[in-house]
């Protein structure tokens, strides 16, 4: 804990708040790294859902990071515990790096559960209420190489007043103190990083109080929590997220918890986010859709409007518009994807995404995926999930190579073009209309 | 139609009944082979559920032949027809003869539908009710390399009245004259293999009428159907096959319909048969079992007792015994698998099979494949689909070296131990005797 050996390398910060760089020291060796602003990979017990490590790595510039949520794993504690290697070897895991977090961002967290000294998990069995002792006590099971400490963060919901907050702030800082103490003198955990946790809802007051006392524990990070999709507009999580960063050190990670929305996530990079959880293709494969926005840059904007006009008018109507406050549901499907099951795509002859190199796409068509869907086949998932994984890690290199060449405007441009197309507006010179 | 491109090579003809030899000049290139006895590779739509071709690829010794259902396809008709370029191109199916059978195997028919000049097939969406020039439509636009006839078998039940049976090998006979007619003028299909079907009940003279008409007629093999498993027991359909073979001419091969279990498989070998549906493996990894039956005929015998003991014990009590009548239910678990999702297996930490050299033995172990079932993890199906493929594939594999190494027979009490075993038998040194 004296020192961790994550290190932040910030190549380029524009404007004051997006930063690009390389995370180094990864992993109990220290040898692995990850590029930011970056995605981790999702993992259902530590696997991608669906795809096997051999299929998995069939893609290119995979995630060094491996999210698993401690809600899955807490009800295997006690065979864990039995087999002693740790969660890593129990999955069959390999050259990854394991982080450790309290919840899985792609499953609903009933509230109502939390108490001064204790916060709930839903594993398949039920609920399982965790004090810091029985937390940590998971943890030297997991043997993580990296998590997140324990936290009081059920404060997303916008009426929760102001004392709660206060409450959930000065509980997770303690919960903090507690894993600290435990974790330092605890050889099982030698060389585990922890990430502190901001909470403090949408009051602005809370959330720098709260970023500011995680900042002076020792930690290796931050996660930023109460921000999910649903629980706040952008605009205010913008405003919140830019406060919390002028409290943190510019040296440490800041990973963003909940949010996986390609508008969302270039609004919050802008806010000074280095990381994100990738959820958001298993999301997207579990409705039966296909990620299909374009965030090819090197193209000209102008051209690009007519280039997805075609495609782009089949979501037309079914997304979220951009930042507006959904009722928490993350399971509504957004402009960023196709519906397969859709009966136009039944003669659809066309790969999912044009030009796309992943596995699907050079090998079937939406016509085949269509049929797939509609029949309940078992491939049309693990077809999905290798498209919608590629498509993602793909926007975020282009993320960071956007921010490389002062491309960032341009890609923002290309998503407010989405945007505007599939709720069908007539693109004038100078700017969009709606029809 | 004037002679088939497909030639079975036979090599070796054991007891005057175990055929071992290749199956030559399948696929429209006539490139492709298989050998016999041997199975098909079941799929859904083109594909083995769960797996990607790349996946499936990491599996020795695929079968060159899959097997697609008719009822599957029947209902995207109009697109195929529109996307003109077959099924195989359709699924993105390279390097493989596909086969279309009529129905499922692993799916149950609903009795009561057949006329004098239809038959009905179930597709996702409901009854497709087929008229042989339906029918044949359908296989235009499916293209296949080689087809079932067209077949009323809807005789299975062991109650069917004599009158029905004969009734159904009159239609199966009519049906396949006209199914040639077509064939015959159809440019589509030149080049496409028709196997024509044996039908008969549990009456020997029927069954030996249909193969002696089936075998006048042009066709390149015979599919025997109404023997599926839970039909009829053991002895009557070893008897009743023997009586068909002695009909058919040797050089074509025999193809039973619905029989997957490695002990009526062998039993069947020895009556004749060349070609199995390879549906068994999908069936074992629907119900989230995995097979573990020992086939290494390298083994001393009594030796492989003491080594089956230990680990089929927990079969015990689940399977059903060797050759009896179930009620028609394939979806029992049998004394070839284990169940993974039984509570014995949540800190079992060895491979599913020792020795295996599957992806799944290699990398996972019992424990981890337990907790994946047991929260429905989806990856659970991927894992014990490449097991549970690989494990009978190598089935086929040992059961053709014993037919060449007269080792038949010892292939065969490696069965009777087991299921001795899985009923807790002890074993004397001149046999089995019951606890």
């Amino acid at each position: 804990m004296a020192g961790s050996r994550i290190k932040l390398e910030l190549s380029r910060v524009v404007q004051g708040e997006s930063r690009l760089g390389v995370l180094k020291g990864l992993g109990r060796t220290g040898q692995h790294c990850l590029e930011v602003p970056g995605c981790l990979l999702y993992s259902h017990l530590g696997t991608v859902p669906h795809l096997t490590q051999d299929t998995l790595h069939t893609l290119k510039n995979i995630p060094a990071v491996t999210q698993v949520t401690l809600s899955s794993v807490a009800e295997h504690q006690e065979v864990l515990q039995e087999f002693k290697g740790g969660f890593k070897k129990f999955a069959g895991l390999h050259d990854t790096v394991v982080y450790c977090s309290l919840h899985d961002p792609a499953a609903l967290c009933p509230p109502g559960y939390t108490t001064n000294k204790t916060v709930s998990v839903w594993g398949s069995g039920g609920r399982i209420e965790l004090t810091v002792a029985k937390f940590m006590a998971i943890q030297k099971t997991i043997q993580p190489d990296w998590y997140q400490s324990m936290a009081d963060g059920e404060t997303w919901q916008s009426n929760t007043s102001r004392k709660r907050l206060r409450k959930s702030v000065d509980r997770t800082l303690a919960h903090l103190d507690e894993c600290l103490t435990i974790h330092q003198n605890s050889q099982d955990l030698q060389g585990v990083e922890v990430f502190g946790v901001v909470e403090g809802g949408d009051i602005l007051e809370e959330r720098a109080r709260s970023a500011r006392e995680t900042a002076k524990r020792p930690v290796a990070g931050f996660c930023l929590d109460g921000f999910q999709t649903g629980s706040m507009d952008q605009t205010l999580r913008t405003q919140l997220i830019k406060a919390i960063a002028k409290e943190l050190p510019e040296d440490k990670p800041r990973l963003l918890q909940g949010v996986g929305r390609p508008d969302e996530v270039l609004a919050c990079v802008e806010a000074g986010v280095d990381l994100f959880e990738g959820f958001f293709p298993f999301q997207v494969t579990e409705r039966g859709c296909a990620l299909s926005f374009s965030f090819d840059i090197s193209l000209d904007p102008e051209r690009a409007v007519l280039e997805l006009n075609d495609d782009e008018t089949c979501r037309a109507g079914e997304g979220q518009p951009n930042g507006e406050v959904t009722d928490g549901d993350q399971t509504q499907m957004t402009s960023f994807e196709i519906n397969l099951k859709d009966k136009r795509y039944h003669d659809d002859f066309r790969p999912l995404v044009e030009g796309c190199g992943c596995y699907c796409c050079v090998n079937h068509q939406r016509a085949y995926l269509h049929h797939l869907l509609v029949t309940n086949e078992l491939l049309a998932g693990v077809l999905l999930m290798i498209h919608n994984t590629a498509h993602y890690i793909g926007f975020f290199s282009t993320l960071r190579e956007a921010l490389a060449n002062d491309k960032l405007d341009l890609l923002k441009r290309r998503q407010v073009i989405l945007i505007a197309t599939s709720f069908s507006v007539t693109v004038t010179p100078d700017g969009f209309e709606s029809a």
